[in-house]
C-alpha cells in the first residue's frame, strides 16, 4: 500500500465520525444492528469459510503449529457461535447513560458523573478471526467505533467478516466508520496505528507478550495492557489438602495455555513432606512436568521408585520462576513461611492471579492484603479471573495494568465518564 | 550525574519497596506523617527561604517572567499555607481499603472489588515547589509512593523541601523511598523517567503544554494526560442574557491563565445583534481583547463609536478558533445554531470544560449529551472544573483524556482496585 498513513488517517477520520454518531444511539438501536450482523453472518457463510480455506491453506503451507491452525480455522459451527454471541452481547445491559452519581454543592451547582463510550478504540489481535466479531460487537454495545488490526495469518477471513459486519451497520443505517479492518498485513501499519493520537481514544493489544510488548513499548495512544499471568498457588500449612489437590489440577491442567493458568506452585514445609508426594504423583499422571526446588525433589525422590512418576520431575532453575509456561509444565518451590511466599510472589509475579489455599483467617486476609495483583483469591482456582466467571456477560480481555481497568474487562471496562454540571446562573468567587 | 541511569532505578527500587509498605498502612499512620511533615516544614522555615532566595536570584538572572518568578517564590505565608494544606489532606477521607462492590456468583464464590493504591506515582513539573508538597501529600494520603521532578528553577528550593518531606517520613518509620525527588536538573532525567515501565505505575505531568506533549509523546509508563483547555461558552438564543453576561465575565476574566478559562465565545446569531454590544463593552472595559468573526464584527462597530472599546476589537483569523490564549484575549463567533455550535465545539474544543447558556430545556439536553469533554455545563461557568469545587477536598490536576480518570482527579483518582475473591474450594468447569 503507498499511502499507508493517508490510508489509516483516512479510517481515523471515519471512526471519529462514526463515533460521534455512536455515543448518543440509544440501546435499541444498537441491539438491532448486533442483530442484524448475527444475521449477516448466517447469511454468507460460504463466503467466510471459502476466505478460511484460503488462509488455512497458506497457514499450512508456513508451517503453522497445529494449535495456531485450530484457532484460524472456521466452520459452520464456529460461525454460529459467532452469531450466537452478537445476539448475546445484545441481552447484556447497555452501560451507557448511566448517571454513576451526582451530588449538589452548596453554590446549587448539581454535578453527575455519567458513563460515556471511549470514542474510538484500536484492537490489535493475532490469529483466532472470532475476536474480529468479539471486538466489534462488544465496540458497538458500548457505543464505541472500532479499527481492527487482526493478524496476517487470518487476513482473508477478517476481511470478509468486517466487510459483512461492516455491510450490515450501513444498512442499519450507521456511519461507514463503525467498524473497520486494516486490510493491509503491512507491519508498518501497526506501527503507525500505535501513533494515531489524534484519532485514536485507547488501544487495546490482545495476544502473546511478544504483540502486547511492542504495542506496550511503542504506542503513544493510551493502552489497556492485558495479558501476562506468571500466577501462583500457595498452599499454607493449614490448607485442605484435598481441596489444595483439586484446585491446583484445575488451575494447572484445564487449559494451560491460558494467562489464568498457575504457573507456579509454593507449598509451606510443614506439610510439603505430606502433600509433595500427593501433587506430584497427580500432576505426573496428568502430564505435568513439575521442575521443583531442591528441597522439594529430595521429598518427592524419597517418597517413591515409580518411573512414570520420576521421569516428570526436573530440577527447576532460576528462570523457571520467572516463566509463564502456558504449557503442562509447573514450578514447585517449598517455602518456609507466609512471609517467604508473599515475597517470592512480590519478586516473581505479574500481579494477574493469585491464590492461597488455607483454613487460617489471618493468613486468608494477610494474602488478601498484601499480595498486588489483579484478582487475588483464597481456596478458589486462579481459572476464574475472566469476564464471564465474573458474571460481566462479556470479555474483552484481562487488564493487567493498574491504569483505567484492571483485572477481567467487559462493557463497562469499554467506556469513561464525564461530568454534567446543572446550574442556574452560578460563577466562581 | 555519571550513571543517571543507576541513580533512577536506584530510587524506583526504593519507591516500590516504599509502595509495598505504603499500600497496607492504615490512615492513622498516614495522617501522622502528613502531620508531621506539616509541623517540620513550619520548623525548617528558614532553610527553604533561603534555598529559595537562590531559585529567586537565579531566576531572575535568567531573566524569568514576574508571572513565573511569582509562581517560584516561597514566603512565610506560603510555608503556612503548604503546611495547612498537608494538615487539610489529613482531614479527608482515605479511599484505600473501600470495597466498591461485592457480589456472589452461582457456583458459591464471593468477589469483591477493593480499592488499592496504584503503587509508584511519577509528577514531572514546572516552576511551582508548592506541588512537591501537595504531590506528596496526595500520593501519600492514597498509599502510593512517589517519584517527584519538579522545574530546573525550582531545584534548590525542592532539594530542602523534599529533604524536610522525606525526614518526617523517616522519622515516622516509613521507608525512604516514599517521597523522594530526582535531585539533578539534567533533562534526560525525564526522558529515562519516561521509560521506568518496571518501577513507575503511573505518570501525571503537570504544566504547560510543551511539557504534557514532551511526556504524552515519549513515554511508555502508562500517563494521565492533563492540562489544555480551549472552553468555550455557547449563548443560545433563548439565554437570560444577564446570566450569560455574568458568566461569560466570570469564565474570561476571573483567572484567565488557567485551563478551565473560557478561551473562545459562541453567540446564536437571532441574540447577536442584542448581546455583543452589550458583552463587548464590559469585556473591553475588563481588558480583553475581542477577536471577532466577520459578522460579529459590523454588529460591534455598528453599535459603537466609543474608541474604548473599540481598540479591543480585532478580527478573528482561523488560527484563533483553535488557540488557548491563557491571557485577556477571547474569540467569538456568531453561529447561526446550536448545530453549528456543537460543530464548531467538535472540531475546535479540547474537550476540558463546554458550557451552554439556555433557557431551552431541549438544547441543554442536547447540549450535555452531544458534546464530549470532561466536564459539560447549563448556565454556569466553566471555571469550575477544579478538585475543590468539585467537593473532592483536594486536586492533582485535571484529566483531559480518556483512560482512567476524567476531570477533575482527587485522592480517589489516584487509586486503582483489585478483586478479591472468597471461594470454599471452587475449580473451574
Amino acid at each position: 500500500m503507498d499511502n499507508l498513513k493517508e490510508y489509516l488517517i483516512e479510517k481515523g477520520k471515519k471512526a471519529q465520525l462514526a463515533a460521534r454518531v455512536l455515543s448518543t444511539l440509544d440501546t435499541d438501536s444498537k441491539n438491532k444492528v448486533l442483530h442484524a450482523m448475527a444475521k449477516a453472518l448466517e447469511n454468507n457463510m460460504n463466503s467466510i469459510i471459502e476466505a478460511n480455506l484460503m488462509d488455512m491453506k497458506n497457514g499450512e503451507e508456513k508451517g503453522l503449529s497445529r494449535a495456531m491452525l485450530d484457532r484460524l480455522l472456521i466452520n459452520e459451527k464456529r460461525i454460529l457461535d459467532m452469531s450466537e454471541g452478537l445476539r448475546q452481547v445484545s441481552e447484556l445491559p447497555d452501560p451507557i447513560g448511566e448517571i454513576t452519581k451526582m451530588w449538589k454543592r452548596p453554590n446549587g451547582i448539581t454535578i453527575g458523573q455519567k458513563r460515556v463510550p471511549l470514542g474510538v478504540i484500536g484492537i490489535i489481535y493475532e490469529a483466532r478471526p472470532n475476536v474480529t466479531v468479539d471486538a466489534a460487537a462488544l465496540c458497538l454495545k458500548s457505543g464505541n467505533a472500532v479499527i481492527l488490526r487482526g493478524g496476517s495469518e487470518a487476513i482473508n477471513t477478517n476481511k470478509v467478516v468486517a466487510n459483512i459486519l461492516s455491510n450490515a451497520c450501513k444498512e442499519c443505517g450507521l456511519p461507514e466508520g463503525t467498524v473497520q479492518l486494516i486490510e493491509t498485513t503491512d507491519r508498518e501499519a501497526v506501527n503507525m496505528m500505535l501513533k494515531l493520537n489524534e484519532y485514536i481514544d485507547v488501544l487495546i493489544p490482545r495476544g502473546g507478550k511478544g504483540l502486547i510488548q511492542t504495542v506496550v513499548k511503542n504506542a503513544t495512544v493510551p493502552v489497556i495492557e492485558t495479558g501476562v499471568g506468571n500466577c501462583h498457588v500457595f498452599v499454607d500449612e493449614s490448607a485442605n489438602l484435598k481441596m489444595a489437590e483439586d484446585i491446583i489440577i484445575n488451575a494447572k491442567v484445564q487449559r494451560p495455555a491460558v494467562c489464568n493458568a498457575m504457573e507456579s506452585l509454593l507449598i509451606h514445609q510443614n506439610v510439603a513432606e505430606k502433600f509433595l508426594p500427593i501433587i506430584a504423583t497427580s500432576l505426573s499422571k496428568l502430564g505435568v512436568e513439575v521442575r521443583v526446588c531442591g528441597e522439594g525433589k529430595k521429598i518427592i525422590v524419597s517418597s517413591t521408585k515409580d518411573e512414570e512418576i520420576l521421569k516428570h520431575i526436573v530440577d527447576a532453575t532460576d528462570a523457571d520462576w520467572d516463566t509463564e509456561f502456558l504449557d503442562l509444565i509447573l514450578s514447585v518451590k517449598v517455602v518456609p513461611s507466609l512471609d517467604e511466599a508473599l515475597d517470592h510472589i512480590y519478586k516473581h509475579g505479574t500481579k494477574h492471579s493469585e491464590s492461597i489455599i488455607t483454613e487460617n483467617y489471618s493468613n486468608s486476609q494477610r494474602f488478601l492484603n498484601e499480595v498486588d495483583a489483579a484478582a487475588v483469591y483464597v481456596n478458589a482456582s486462579t481459572r476464574f479471573t475472566d469476564g464471564f466467571e465474573y458474571g460481566f456477560g462479556a470479555e474483552i480481555g484481562i487488564s493487567t495494568q493498574k491504569l483505567h481497568a484492571r483485572g477481567p474487562m467487559g462493557l463497562e471496562q469499554l467506556t469513561t465518564t464525564k461530568y454534567i454540571v446543572y446550574g442556574n446562573g452560578q460563577i466562581r468567587k
